[in-house]
């Protein structure tokens, strides 16, 4: 098959060269060429534009940072969507608002081109490994027809629904993680402020019902002071600010969506944009540092 | 051994039959006779109080209530430490004050006993098991010395250090699982008001970085409405009562916890305290609910 891939991000990278390992020709564009330079080697053919890489091609996928990005790779006037042919396929990976996935369902419809929002998570290692959840929403037809390529990216395949719901079921995911986050650095918090051993405190509770990925995979980053990114508080934040904005959208009130956003924002405006989001520890402490 | 076993509710029911089971003789006292009867019909003897219990014993374990239930039947008059003779242990698996906890090792070291806070987790099913976490504060020695009797009762048993220790660990333990609940109610009404099927997002969402011990366990309960007591409301609000006060003690602000305690104080107040913790689910529908 032939896909076009915009965005050669970290995630976008792996999952590129996956379609080329899988024997497709892969057309990218991302805004800094210099980013797709190993995949340019291993065969895939460089485009100028979404509009140009979308040209000719099956399906065109896109992974892009914000809500923004999206609209102007897929609606702009360099957009995929200009050139795309009847028939072919938009994918949309990015994490983005659930409303801007329907908008673009509907403009694709018109085109005679069916859309569908992909959001993933599993992060970098997830993307490497092939071994991301993909949460799809659109078209029924659509997403078995696109099954074969979500296989060669991910493990956990789900369809969730009309447009707009890989991206719903994404924040579903996201908010479950922000409230977590607080758990598991307050319990982390408390134990060094108790005198207790954490990694004795970890052997007790991390196998009960205290359990989780981000107390088995974040708790160990945070006892190391190691706030490398595996997830970027600033990608965090957009989402924490896409998920605000549904709930105030639905009229619902989530008090921990919001305890978490503003702690995040504190982070981020402390200078943590660009840090790991185990690193909401340090908003935390800084809550409990004398002014 | 001859073990003295001081109430009987559903955990100490069933961690006492487990020293019955390993052949231990068993001594028993609570407050309500008829819960100890499938005991009693197994060979446990019967005392009208937690100090007759404790007369010639090697141990006494007590598994009660609340702080005050703990202080009343090791400490008053009545309370096993009455007659304890020296060199016998005392094993408080209650979850209670650290500093209740301190402060018993001390008053008993007077009398020649070392005593352990040793709360668990692990629920009914944990405690029926004997696939419990136990949490120990206290005496080094004395730790080696009851390890035998806590391998009759748990899985994954930590010497965490000096008297409360046990209780701090456990206090990590539901400061993380309060955060968590938070996070797992909200995601789960996101995605009703979003028009998703909540069995779909779990499929999605159970494995990844949102993963956790309550959605994989509580989530599905709250799918069906059920609020059947695994742990119940009043207890959880007692053990965030306790790590309040622990943290206004060490000036620390767990903002999470705050949160958690308010929603499942709201919650108790609505007729909730017997229900089991799942139910918080029912605060936040609530918080929604026009007035």
């Amino acid at each position: 098959m032939n896909i076009a891939w915009i965005g050669i991000g970290v995630m976008g990278n792996s999952m590129a060269g996956h379609l080329l390992a899988a024997g497709h020709g892969v057309t990218v564009f991302t805004r800094t060429k210099s980013k797709a330079e190993n995949l340019l080697r291993r065969g895939a053919r460089w485009a100028c534009s979404p509009r140009e890489a979308a040209i000719d091609v099956e399906t065109v996928c896109t992974m892009v940072g914000y809500p923004a990005d999206v609209e102007a790779v897929i609606l702009g006037p360099d957009g995929a969507l200009q050139s795309m042919r009847r028939g072919s396929l938009l994918i949309d990976f990015t994490t983005s608002q659930p409303s801007l996935a329907a908008g673009i369902a509907l403009a694709a419809a018109e085109r005679g081109v069916p859309a569908l929002d992909a959001p993933v998570s599993g992060g970098d290692i997830g993307a490497r490994e092939a071994r991301l959840s993909i949460m799809v929403g659109g078209d029924k037809a659509a997403f078995d027809h696109a099954l074969p390529l979500f296989q060669c990216l991910g493990k956990t395949i789900v369809h969730q629904g009309p447009a707009g719901s890989g991206q719903h079921t994404k924040m579903v995911n996201q908010i479950m993680i922000a409230a977590n986050m607080i758990g598991v650095c307050e319990g982390l918090l408390y134990a060094l402020k108790a005198g207790l051993n954490p990694d004795m405190v970890l052997a007790s509770v991390g196998s009960g019902a205290a359990a989780s990925w981000s107390l088995a995979n974040l708790y160990p980053r945070m006892l190391k002071e190691d706030y490398q990114p595996g997830f970027y508080v600033e990608h965090f934040i957009k989402d924490l600010q896409i998920a605000l904005e549904e709930t105030t959208r639905m009229n619902l009130d989530l008090p921990g969506l919001k305890l978490a956003h503003r702690l995040y924002a504190a982070l981020k405006a402390d200078g943590g944009a660009r840090l790991g989001t185990q690193a909401l520890i340090l908003a935390l402490e800084r809550l409990n540092r004398p002014a």
